[in-house]
């Protein structure tokens, strides 16, 4: 994922987005396999597009598409590779169809510039249309539009990832090693320990990812008996098997 | 800024500490050039590492330093400099004070171990142990921890940022073609538009930053001027010339 725009460095705007797609592409089984946020900055855009782009399967990206001067994304993917930009007529005759005539609809059309040979990404909601070329997905950056503009792209779906995790009161410190051996015993899975403080009590909860819900169960009621032996009991259980 | 965990990547946990660096750095002048947030996999953090301590003066990284095994980022960095990792005796010694000698001890103490030559970066906190090698500064993921941690480090202040920005209930698509101009007339400063709905009106935020009050002054009256002789009054008004 890449997350373009100066006021997500600047502390300006909060970034929202990476949280969302990361659940969204989960739920497909797709791991994102890094985020990075850059500036609005052509040639720095085109270059981490172009690193990128030969490393993964699929490049998401948020930000820049809007119709003013720093919205400067689709210049930057066509800088990239090494295409013109050009009026996409589809996006140009919606645009028209609802914007009344005057200096607004010279502005409103920068909205319809992609590079050449892009195909376009669906947008309900009338803002800015997205574009995709290769495996490069252009997509605002309001979060709102951005959650109308995911579910329109064919992504094909993977071995959907699943997740259990169990929350016991005891700090990491005290179960270190013995998570250490789950991880160990239990090779394929992902396992997570995350420290957290609730009502002035240290607590850890414990993750479970992977592709197997089978493995996942084991893992999970290991970790159980061994938590249990060390007189402690899991304050809460979530498992999240949802194939959707 | 290198923010390591998957539990980032997969959507489990919402990353929240860029933000409030990016605030914390901008105060003090210092322009987060990129963020990349990677996932908890020895090789892909020294690579990155390596790659952009480079290219930045500073490189500040979160996560990955607690006691168990997934808190790999202290091996990483290690890896990176092709360091020995080996235990830092202050470190050491302050867990060693508040840990009664059992088996967490021995989980504990993995938290004392750094690059050799790291410099200690101080937690008030009680939890993990920050440290510092050459320009690279690694942090707690924990935002309460990494809050605590950030003002320890002795940063220099460069000619801090300052900025303004005007609201106003008018779509950008309407005064696009006047902040291109005024971009162009004012090129030392970043002039940001950004789209919001509120009470299901549209409008823009338009933002300026740069170093310069006086020019920050003159891009606002500017904008501002083209703004009423459009017929719209700024509906909202910010400064912030804090030098703190």
């Amino acid at each position: 994922m890449l997350l373009i725009g100066n006021e997500l460095l600047s502390g300006r705007t909060r970034e929202s987005n990476l949280h969302y797609i990361a659940e969204y592409l989960g739920a497909k089984g797709i791991r994102v396999a890094e985020a990075r946020v850059i500036p609005d900055i052509h040639q720095r855009i085109a270059d981490t597009v172009n690193e990128v782009r030969k490393k993964h399967d699929y490049i998401f990206t948020t930000g820049g598409i809007g119709p003013t001067h720093d919205d400067i994304t689709a210049e930057s993917i066509a800088l990239a590779f090494d295409l013109p930009l050009v009026e996409n007529e589809t996006i140009a005759n919606r645009i028209k169809t609802r914007t009344p005539r005057d200096s607004t609809l010279t502005n409103r059309l920068r909205m319809a510039r992609v590079p050449q040979g892009a195909s376009l990404i669906e947008n309900l909601t009338g803002g800015p249309q997205g574009f995709y070329l290769e495996n490069v997905y252009v997509m605002a950056g309001i979060p709102s539009v951005l959650r109308a503009m995911l579910p329109t792209i064919d992504i094909a779906s993977c071995a959907p990832l699943h997740s259990c995790s169990l929350e016991v009161a005891l700090g990491e410190s005290h179960i270190a090693r013995q998570l250490d051996e789950v991880q160990r015993q239990f090779p394929m899975l992902e396992v997570g320990s995350y420290p957290f403080v609730r009502d002035g009590q240290i607590g850890t909860s414990v993750v479970f990812r992977g592709t197997e819900i089978e493995q996942l169960s084991a893992a999970f009621d290991t970790t159980r008996q061994v938590l249990l032996r060390l007189g402690a009991r899991p304050t809460s259980e979530t498992f999240d098997w949802d194939t959707s």
